[in-house]
């Protein structure tokens, strides 16, 4: 097959397919990569479940991505002004097209909320070109900030971290740790793995990770939590609440950062948490149903300050690469990539990832 | 009948009963009062329903009060230092015990959540003494916070904002209203309409009041509501959403105050907000029952900002009535007060506060 | 004189020349306005002097201004998403070239500090066109964002308010000016009384303000300040700091703003400041020499909270404009424009200026 | 010498003098400790010299202490509710009487700045008792909040950290130190080796500190600075400045924590922070001097936020302890205390720690 490999999904529910495009060239102020990984995320699934609303099938998959420089469209340079150069290892923000000039990036300064918002590999159709990262190419569009790895980060150390590294990263910064802080994270995926991390370097007292399977679990004590408790094993969510009261003096801890991904997590949590305590909703990242709150007791009579957090800003992802270069000794994130794949069997990660049968799946296209 | 009289609710849902008591004498560093004025509020139709958790039946209603200065025990002072004198018309921190030494108060710095926090009226005992406002006389605890009423203020101007004052003003300072909001207040009773003139001293561009009945509303658009919807005319939740995103550019509202008690308002306050927006759940003082949320699209997408808040601390009475005493002419707290009702006919006022056939309702014991 | 007139500023210290410039005609994206007014500020009168570093002489001045819309290069949009018509009276944002792309946009999210933020009539060379307000016509660059004057907003409604309206409404922001708030305001010029009226409008008690003319003074009166002292006879910095003491307790202003460009008003209001109290410095726009502190005195053991301020963000302009047209006729913005002069009497204007026998003068090149 | 032994300064520059009290009984709520050790801090110099107001000599120094109860004055409790026995090993918050009642506690809940406050061994007079921890055994007066030593923390461990533990927290705290900061220390006395390892553990990505002499830099090297610049070898404020620069981009750090005493450190630390940048003063506790400031370079144009900090509340106590046992492997407090000293040397420990011989000097008192 000649010119470029990309892996395709047509439509939700379909087969993923192998395609192949034509060489892309940069637009002026643009880049092309020769991809060195790409990340296989649990909104990947959510995307071949077609459990997202607005996304321009076919796709090619693959939103955080690691590649080669191959060619600019005139000079880049990274966020510092130093140049990006031909053969450089980087990254880049998978988010693109945030227009600075409406409402939201001007008067409302929510970053992540502008209409025109674009995610690589989620909002961009295959039929605009290689902007997915699960092929041997990408095109980085003119604007897309691009980020070389600091010295001394591999490819498998940032994949390891994926997008659940600057997300992990918001909901923290969102959830306004505080020194000596007990926090509680629901779920134990990348996002809840990162979660963790970063709780930690902020200055949390302990962190206590509830989630599934064993393995997970077990990736969250080596990265260093207090305690793990595994929702299969304890089934009731009472018991879960009464297992984070246990630890927490009978009050509940500071701070719950939900990653779940499971709406009754939201109910849960809430009761996890001390009166005045601060919530954060980072998991729910699709549409996975409704649960019933009472007003009175989980939120009004708590004092309780909740944090929707969607998606993340350059910043997170900026600060959180120049922390894992500093800490990779100390958090193991590059041992959070169970298993890598080639292009071809990128159907195969799919379902690994959704059956957890690995933490994180990272497809290799060359 | 010789002594002091006041008006005693023996239990949930039996009626009340006029009672009299010895004549109280100050204990040092607390003060006997002679009730002018105390109010009838929401609260006080849940305690009658036995709502509440926790209450010491029998109780004498009647938190927020005005009174005069009987006798002192020793010297008081009010929070400047001036000295409190004997005949001065005064009201008081209706909540009195927050020990200032466990972990909410001096870790967390929570300080409603104090579990040694009291509330006359609500939390006192008729048989530990005068401790509710429908009465002749009540004795005020040693460290209860005296606030003289600022020149120029009648005890009527300060019933019309009664306990709705300080909560409306605690509501708008933990919304950070900010210059220029557009601001939709959920609930037009005593707190509604506090936290609408609240929000427009706190630069909010324009308030919306959702509410009923008529007369509430009538209250909103004098005291400078933008536009009022009454839920009796507009009872599809789908159209008061409507409703506001008609007035916001389609957005939603930059701030949403809950002030109603009824736990739908919450998934409907959420629904008018905008992406990126803040939310007050203030109005849920009992519990009300439960309302389905969808973790997605109300909280994370959204990436909302929803603060419960409990009670008020004194900071917020003295600064409310600050400015109170400030702006009397512009909002006219003191035509709230629909009517007064002696003693006798606390029952009556009460049930005018259920059938919500007044705004406010203030027991004249004398 | 044939094409279209401009007022030139040579170099520091060098008359003002009328020079006559070929008819601009937009670039995609950008627009040509013909001039209604434009603001003389007192910034004017710094770069008269040389005061600023970078300045790129020769510049036509004349940076917050109004014009009527000649002609736009391809389809603009406000930040609402209306269109920008043809005929339009319209102000726009004076800042224009921040990058979004640098540390200081994306990591630091200073949006006054980019290095590549340019200031129309400042930082911009007559040499590269009509880039300042005092000509009958200016271009506007793509990117630069226009903001029609709302319904009811007359052209000198707002040039009465003119950059000082949103710098005035930033540091008002940036004080997190607080309900029942006593402000102090250290200056009477259009910052000054812009300040003012916006800690009004955020909720203050009591705005003192410190300044001088008399007649400057006589304004902030009437715009509502409590209290006024003329430092021209109040000349001793002692006598100043008491006569705020004297209004506040004993205890100094909760926040206190320097609107003076005076060095030594920094030594003296946090002499004025409550401790804990909040200061912001805003009026020191140019180098105007140093001024002693008192580390201990001043800053530590009063555990002061200062705020540098810098410019102004979109977000001031664009929520201090929505303010304006709602609170025209509480607040006389009008009435603060003494007198208007034509191009030819630029010169004037700035003398004006300088003596302050004007609080805000007015260029009207038609 | 029969009777309870303790050190007293009787004057500013007086011979400390060894004297005998009488047995102390704990009044009701209080407590009597035997004292284990108490630490000498740059305080006790201060007060040595008479550079503090209002201290009411002669006076016991001695602030930050530990020692073993010797009797309550009936049930105490720590903060979590748990009983204090005879026979623990304790410290205690030392400040008291904040009053719980004044404006700056309930309004502005200015905690450190109530006008009742006083601090053990520092406004306390020995003529009204053992109120110092240099001293066989101390009076902790009703109200005063003990704290156990957590299990496996020992006396020097503590010890190690004084009260230059809370104090360098609260300086953290208000910093606001985020994720991936690179913080400047100015000072590496114990407040500075402090802040060294609260910012660290609050999310630094890197922290230089700057200061003298060579044994206080090598500890702050081994608690984990990046780097440190010795002022006795770079004696020329601009080349610390240049330092600084070299260090971080050109831009200069995001936040500064001044802890050094010197007057000049705040011109010096405001040029070594980056535009938008936050600075704390902390160590300036005593009265040293004035310092020339250009608001317009140093802190308008550079749009600082600058907070002062004085003191530290419970809170921060609380925390710091709870972090120290948690992290004492990685930071070693205990390595700090360079020397220990019998009451009869309390005057070569001050002597010591005037010449910066020791880093943290303690006196042990049996």
């Amino acid at each position: 097959m000649p010119g470029v490999r990309a892996v395709v999904m047509p439509a939700p529910r379909q087969p993923l397919e192998l395609r192949s495009f034509a060489e892309p060239r940069p637009e002026p102020g643009g880049a092309v990569l020769e991809m060195l990984a790409s990340e296989v995320c649990g909104t990947d699934v959510h995307l071949h479940h077609g459990r997202l609303a607005g996304v321009p099938y076919p796709i090619i998959p693959g939103h955080v991505s690691c590649g080669r420089v191959l060619e600019t469209g005139g000079a880049l340079t990274d966020v510092f002004g130093a140049p990006i150069r031909t053969g450089q290892v980087v990254t880049f923000y998978d988010v693109y097209g945030i227009c600075g000039r409406c409402w939201h990036c001007l008067v409302a300064k929510a970053g992540t909320r502008c209409p025109e918002r674009k995610v690589y590999g989620i909002t961009t159709s295959a039929e605009d070109g290689l902007l997915g990262g699960w092929s041997e190419q990408i095109e980085l569009k003119p604007g897309v900030r691009v980020l070389p790895l600091p010295e001394g980060v591999e490819v498998l150390d940032f994949m390891g971290g994926g997008c659940g590294l600057p997300t992990g990263f918001h909901a923290v910064e969102r959830a306004r740790v505080a020194l000596g802080d007990c926090v509680v994270v629901q779920g134990s995926g990348p996002v809840g793995l990162n979660a963790l991390i970063f709780a930690t370097l902020a200055g949390a007292e302990r962190v206590l990770v509830i989630g599934a399977p064993a393995a997970r679990l077990e990736a969250a004590r080596l990265l260093g939590a207090e305690d793990t408790l595994d929702i299969q094993a304890a089934s009731d969510p009472e018991a879960r609440v009464r297992w984070v009261l246990e630890r927490t003096n009978g009050r509940g801890a500071d701070v719950v950062i939900e990653a779940s991904g499971n709406p009754g997590a939201l109910r849960e949590g809430l009761e996890m948490l001390r009166d005045a305590g601060r919530y954060v909703v980072v998991g729910q990242y699709t549409d996975a149903g409704e649960v019933p709150l009472n007003p009175h007791r989980h939120l009004n009579r708590k004092h309780v300050e909740l944090f929707g957090c969607w998606g993340f800003e350059f910043t997170h992802l900026q600060r959180a690469l120049q922390l894992l270069a500093r800490h990779k000794r100390r958090f193991d994130w590059r041992g959070l990539v169970t298993r890598e794949y080639p292009l071809a069997q990128a159907a195969a990660a799919l379902q690994d990832m959704e059956r957890l049968a690995v933490v994180k799946a990272v497809i290799r296209p060359r």
